[in-house]
């Protein structure tokens, strides 16, 4: 038998709050606007992958827990292609270097979040992917992490971003080779490290539309989408970097919600409207609303929706009591309370729910299959624990 | 006892094709943009409303549907006194006139829908009241309906709509007064007589937000919003009045979707976010979607949403079993189907749902609590039935 070569990361998952919808370059996945996320704990949420490969493989394969995928869509075999090609550079300058890049390649990954929880798991995917092979063809210590991000944002546009810790940027760009369309550190995880998370994952994950057809539908049709790529994201863009470098949570949440909102307006502008929230959403919405309100002028919490209806509900450390124990005194019966973070935080079963939000508290607790407690993360980490 | 004076009118309820959401004066119900309505058959719905006036009256009283209203609020009193005004004019120009003008009113309307359908019945109350009075006051034969439209628009902005018949359109108007911003006749109900219209009442009826309330947050805070008064809504009102007029379907069913799901956008990017849509609408709109794709490259319904999840789906006679039938199909056990047109109606019980409607289907049967059968009608009748 011959060696068989291995390299293996952890990548993260990331959510953004200035939101990435429309692509300018389909093939290239180029977006129409830029895009802030934050990336989330990967003791939390992770996408473990080990690319390997020998001269013994006949084929490429790509197994994700533990299912054969599909490997040969262009997307996969754009980010292959290229990291290839940077192995060979590198065998073609160093002779004495095993030729991996001409052996096939065989990928196994797997998520420690259940799949069906509808969590956008092709960006810490596709990071994962690249970061490994990368580690494999020894090209990680070659070529900077925004090099990186360019391959991973061929794969899937949202994965460039999953390549950097703490608060990320994704550059719009303006060349044509999307060479400049690439992440960027805005700030680090340990420049605010209590920034916290809780996942509302829905019980219903029919999906409206796929995020790939539905945005390119909003390019196509929505008349709003286009105001919004020209004069909202940009100035949001500038003002969320601000927000986040002087820690301004207030502004944070304001920007984060405003953007999930007016993301999810250009999606009912297109034609034909598509739908990502729905009533279990819009309750979310409420409870954030009444829990800012039992504030005097300051905000607490900050919502946001991705293409699809689980709530992603973002507050500070300091607040955790406050926010999630109201999310605990109404969905303390599902899954993602145990363990010592969740068993720690109180409910407010005392004091009761803030004012108005019965009704929601009700939707909520109808519509909410499971809740994830997270917080802001680093980027991938290196590992030498191998899946293959 | 002194001679009681009375004067009677039905005025009928109306749909917005072009949506009027926003005022760029509040006091006088001056919107931001014009907006277009279909006038419904007083048949189906209607407010029927009897003013009377005497001196034996001792203040001001209005009365709807068995109870009383307060009479005091800024845009009724706007109304009063502008009617009393006019016919205060009369009056001196004809001593030989009872001095109505110097009598208090007592208005007594009923509608003959169910208030809790959620219906926008304000339109057609105040376009009845407005009417009322102008006939009491012996004004309708002396001002135009055009300028009846404009008092009535200071009621309630849409009821200005309700003073005219069939396809209605609202001027914007450009004057500090409002002169200029008064209802205008697109086209007689005759000259398109086809349009029907099925009304799907949900279940649920909690407003989010008082449209009065949430137009203002919309125009305070979306920026998407200051896109669709200046761009997108103008060039909308020459396209839906060009359909019209060419009785063009197709034109009129796009533009009707477009412009309620552009609407809601803008509700959705409001801060807060208002919600008027839920899961019941959506499933609605599937349904809409799924009935056109049976037809090739045509549509034969258009569904729009005012402020609150009721859905009035537009189509034409010739197709009423296509819609009206699968509707029907899904509904069947609910009231609105008595009555030869209802009974007429075949359900597409042995062809079955259109492909890919079944989720909808469950959705809307779970939602929807009753449905009302109507079409194109035409403008307030006169009437000599007293309700005092």
């Amino acid at each position: 038998m011959a060696e068989i070569y291995r390299g293996s990361t952890f990548a993260p998952v990331n959510i953004a709050v200035i939101k990435y919808w429309g692509k300018r370059d389909v093939k290239l996945n180029l977006p129409t606007n830029g895009s802030i996320s934050v990336t989330l704990s990967q003791d939390d949420l992770r996408t473990h992958t080990t690319a390997s490969c020998s001269t013994d493989y006949t084929k490429d394969a790509l197994i994700l827990n533990d299912e054969d995928q599909d490997i040969s869509s262009a997307r996969t075999q754009a980010c292959l292609a290229e990291l290839r090609k940077l192995r060979s550079d590198l065998e073609s300058q160093d002779p004495s270097l095993p030729k991996l890049s001409s052996m096939h390649l065989k990928i196994v990954s797997k998520n420690n979040f259940p799949t069906a929880a509808g969590l956008a798991s092709s960006a810490a995917g596709f990071a994962a992917l690249v970061v490994a092979i990368a580690r494999l063809y020894a090209l990680d210590t070659v070529m900077s992490m925004s090099n990186l991000s360019r391959i991973a944002r061929q794969g899937s546009g949202s994965a460039c971003r999953s390549v950097l810790g703490g608060y990320v940027g994704w550059h719009k760009g303006e060349k044509e080779d999307g060479s400049d369309s690439v992440a960027y550190e805005v700030a680090s995880a340990s420049h605010w490290p209590e920034m916290r998370a809780v996942i509302l994952v829905a019980s219903d994950k029919k999906k409206d539309v796929s995020s790939t057809a539905g945005m390119q539908q909003t390019v196509a049709s929505s008349t709003l989408f286009q105001h919004r790529i020209a004069d909202v994201v940009p100035k949001r863009m500038k003002a969320m970097e601000k927000a986040i470098h002087a820690r301004d949570f207030e502004a944070f949440a304001t920007l984060t919600t405003k953007d999930s909102n007016n993301f999810h307006a250009c999606c009912l502008d297109t034609q034909p409207p598509i739908f990502y929230m729905n009533d279990t959403s819009r309750a979310a919405v409420r409870i954030c609303e009444a829990i800012n309100a039992t504030q005097e002028d300051k905000s607490v919490c900050a919502y946001t929706f991705d293409a699809g209806p689980n709530a992603v509900v973002y507050y500070l450390a300091e607040n955790e009591h406050l926010v999630a124990g109201t999310f605990k005194t109404i969905l303390g019966n599902v899954t993602g309370w145990e363990g010592p973070r969740g068993s720690a935080i109180n409910t407010n079963a005392s004091s009761g729910l803030p004012a108005g939000s019965e009704t929601a508290a009700e939707l909520l607790k109808k519509g909410v299959s499971r809740v994830i407690l997270t917080s802001v993360g680093d980027g991938p980490r290196k590992t030498d624990e191998h899946l293959v």
